[in-house]
């Protein structure tokens, strides 16, 4: 029996606020140090590995953190989400992202079908019409070969596929997996849409239209766009056209599209990476198999977040301590730092996914509640963040947790050597450098040049971002998100959020205001 | 006679923090807060506005500030800085980025010449060599143009030139001044300078190094794949690159560039789009004469930021109200979001510059300070974050100011109508409607879809992002950033807290290591 409470009301919370704060410097020191890099550690799927060593918790903070995971019934609710109980409570939806990806539970029945084949049978469609296009068996109407995909879609529909198609662009090049250049259209300013059409030939390009409505204004905006420029290319839009959208959309049976894939209602536009939001753009810039193997690594490790055993899941653990961070410790963001060029736009996606799942005031049922929820996200790529805003995360006078991401290999194996070592072994030597750097600081008579320590990190660290490791390393964020959720007792799945903005665009559109707003839009020449 | 205080000894901070906090959905509801929009209003440089109507201010917390900047004497702090005062105390070193663009105060002369004139001098060989180029008097050894310029550099080098590449790129493209494009090689990662090596033609490339001292590890080591890769097309690397330097470092007299032009020591990193660091590659990419809009524009807004009256100084005024945002309010993050797709990266050069400078925690004379500095600064552009991170900034438990930045025009002038608006009227139509949201919220019963207000934010407004509107807006927040780090009582010009890790690393490299960096120096396999 699952019952949902407010973390300020949960036993284990109280005795979690009554723990000793670790004195980060001093632990990591020494030997204390290294014994703890050994151990405080957790396998991940794709031959990853969690290491939380340098995150301010001690034995006695794990033992409370364990405590409150099984106080809040978090390996119970996840089964339950996975089995299909309506979880997001706001909209009253399943959450089933995790089954395009697997089967974690029992069968899932929705819409009269089962879910697991239903995605099964998307993700099939879309691998067959992805190896028609490589084939030449789907052509543009002159026979030619497409060369391009352009996915045209906003939020969820762009920053994760965008994203997930940076991490894999150079490994597919190398591995001779690279099929066709995708480009991204995303903003309603014009500019977005006028500049990727500036660089692409649309008479070799198949554009990629996501929306899980089939209303999304600034989508159905940048489609008219392209529409536009296929026409005055003399071009026949609907053979250069696929629509990624639910079976109830006023897209899914239009005649203005080669195809249309389907997703549904259970999955949020955030979650959305491994269904065929990312699966179509994906499988056409890299080939269906490369797709699959990204799906393998995030089914591995949604494996691993079923563990009931806070330290063999390193999701649930992940969240947790963030959790003694932010409600304990009352750090306000996070940022995500990963030391690989490839994932310039994941501390975006992960911006995302975790504010818009958990940036949220009222409990699932609508109450406020009384404690601080998710953190602010932001990051760059290291060693890029080093030469700019790492100067606050060292010397800055709040602390900001920070969430490393690092891999022994590069991807393109291209590489030369200076000073006696290569960028590879610079790169991960930074990394190594720069956690024990904000751990354990370093004390100067100079207080300008004093680093106090004591600001924690944790590093996912693999042997290369490889389509399996990029799935694991999703997956790991999207089942940390949701476990935060839980602690928090709030619905990690629904975005009122964002409701009030749209209703008032769409009055100033149709100039139905006044006060402020007309005064604003005055301005803004609208 | 200047006297430096912390911000918690000066009276009128004290006053401050007395003041009554501003009912921000009450007084930005009906007609109060069109008259707020009218008034709360202060005109910028190249035709834009500073609009703080939505910040948490009225007229008797506008006083208490006008009172703080008085007796934190910033208007002299600044005359001080541009009149050539060793402002950076920890470095002991002038701060002079201000007169790359113009001259301020007084005639300034360091390492025995006038620093203007240099600036100027250095400004017109960088002008001479992009005309060479263009008109074809300097071509590659086959006697072909070039055509492609490529940035190798990073932090400072990197992020404001990259920025503001991106913001010119197809104004340029739609003006006819778009000469070359233009790459940039930033991380130590060798995957970075692959991929950009993948995408250009050497052979027709031109790349600029970019480092003051001469000894940033990862642009040497940069520069020296390149240089490989130069030598394996078979061609002479020292016809392919220019420097920008100091003129005391390794590069400035060195046979392997075709030219040297030089910054020096009192510009830091991250103020240095002004001046050669920016200067060559963007003269290089658009032309000399759009360089010199850029910089016209900066130049005019920088004349504004003298004004000792604090309501007709846009940066500081917009620097104050962020300090009573940051010190009363106690708010911790700062969200920079422009309604112009072309300002993609700008909010990236934001965090470097803001978190950069004022992350500190001790005062100009290293003594700590007891109050907040600098806040985290994230964010990316609208309409996308809308679909995003957004649902935080509305609904999530902390308080997060934002900046908006918006143009009543986009830059390529292409457009399409959908349900009677164009694109940039939807894009408009969003900026105005979020202040609004943010500000006055709405009331629910269904506390899932309650907003509760009282989020501030203020909008800079101009007709269109320009070459001289980009320069007024860089100018505008490094002018801020200063304010604020004077009212900080902190030195702005230096970073103590990126050495720890730099020296972390080396020993790394050197397997100089033990305990927790030797373990994870194991686990990255170095």
């Amino acid at each position: 029996m699952i019952t949902w409470k407010n973390l300020d009301t949960v036993p284990a919370y109280q005795k979690l606020q009554e723990t000793t704060p670790v004195a980060l410097a001093s632990v990591m020191s020494g030997e204390q140090g290294a014994q703890r890099v050994q151990t405080y550690t957790v396998p991940m799927a794709a031959g990853l590995a969690f290491n939380y060593a340098a995150r301010p918790v001690d034995d006695e903070t794990l033992q409370a953190l364990s405590r409150l995971a099984e106080e809040t019934q978090l390996a119970e609710k996840f089964e339950a989400l996975y089995n299909g109980e309506v979880i997001n409570t706001g909209e009253k939806r399943k959450v089933l992202h995790h089954m395009t990806r697997g089967q974690l539970g029992e069968a899932v029945v929705a819409d009269g079908v089962d879910k697991r084949s239903f995605y099964v049978e998307q993700q099939q469609k879309i691998a067959e019409l992805a190896n028609k296009v490589h084939s030449g068996e789907i052509t543009n109407a002159a026979g030619e070969k497409f060369t391009t995909v352009v996915q045209i879609g906003i939020g969820g529909s762009d920053l994760g596929p965008r994203a997930m198609y940076l991490a894999l662009e150079n490994w597919a090049k190398v591995n001779h997996t690279f099929k066709m250049e995708a480009k991204f259209i995303s903003n309603v300013d014009p500019d977005d849409a006028a500049a990727v059409l500036h660089t692409i030939d649309v008479a070799h390009s198949l554009f990629v239209l996501v929306s899980k409505s089939g209303t999304t204004l600034e989508t159905l905006t940048n489609e008219a766009f392209v529409k536009d420029a296929l026409k005055n290319a003399g071009l026949d839009a609907s053979r250069h056209m696929i629509a990624v959208t639910s079976e109830t959309s006023p897209l899914a049976k239009s005649d203005d599209y080669l195809a249309a894939f389907f997703m549904d209602d259970y999955i949020g536009g955030r979650y959305s990476s491994t269904s065929g939001v990312g699966g179509a753009v994906l499988s056409l810039a890299f080939g269906p198999d490369v797709f699959a193997q990204f799906l393998e690594g995030a089914a591995e490790e949604d494996k691993l977040a079923k563990n009931k055993d806070m330290y063999q899941n390193p999701a649930m653990l992940d969240a947790l301590i963030g959790v003694y961070e932010r409600n304990v410790l009352g750090y306000q963001s996070t940022a995500v730092l990963p030391y690989s060029q490839a994932l310039s736009r994941f501390p975006a996606h992960l911006q995302q996914l975790d504010m818009e799942s958990n940036g949220k005031s009222v409990n699932r049922f609508g109450e406020p509640v009384n404690y601080p929820t998710g953190p602010v996200i932001f990051g760059e790529p290291g060693t890029n963040g080093q030469h700019s805003f790492y100067q606050l995360l060292h010397q800055g006078t709040d602390i900001v947790p920070l969430q490393f991401v690092g891999f022994q290999e590069n991807q393109m194996g291209r590489d030369v050597v200076i000073e006696d070592s290569t960028s590879q072994q610079k790169l991960c030597a930074n990394v190594a450098a720069q956690i024990v750097a904000f751990a354990c600081g370093k004390a100067d008579e100079n207080r300008n040049k004093n680093f106090e320590g004591g600001r924690p990190s944790s590093i996912i660290v693999g042997k290369q971002l490889t389509p399996q490791a990029l799935g694991a390393l999703l997956s790991h964020f999207e089942n940390k998100v949701m476990y935060q959720g839980f602690v928090w007792n709030i619905n990690s799945f629904d975005q009122e959020g964002v409701q009030l903005g749209k209703v008032l665009a769409k009055k100033v559109l149709a100039h139905e205001t006044d006060g402020a707003l007309k005064a604003y839009s005055d301005l803004l020449h609208i």
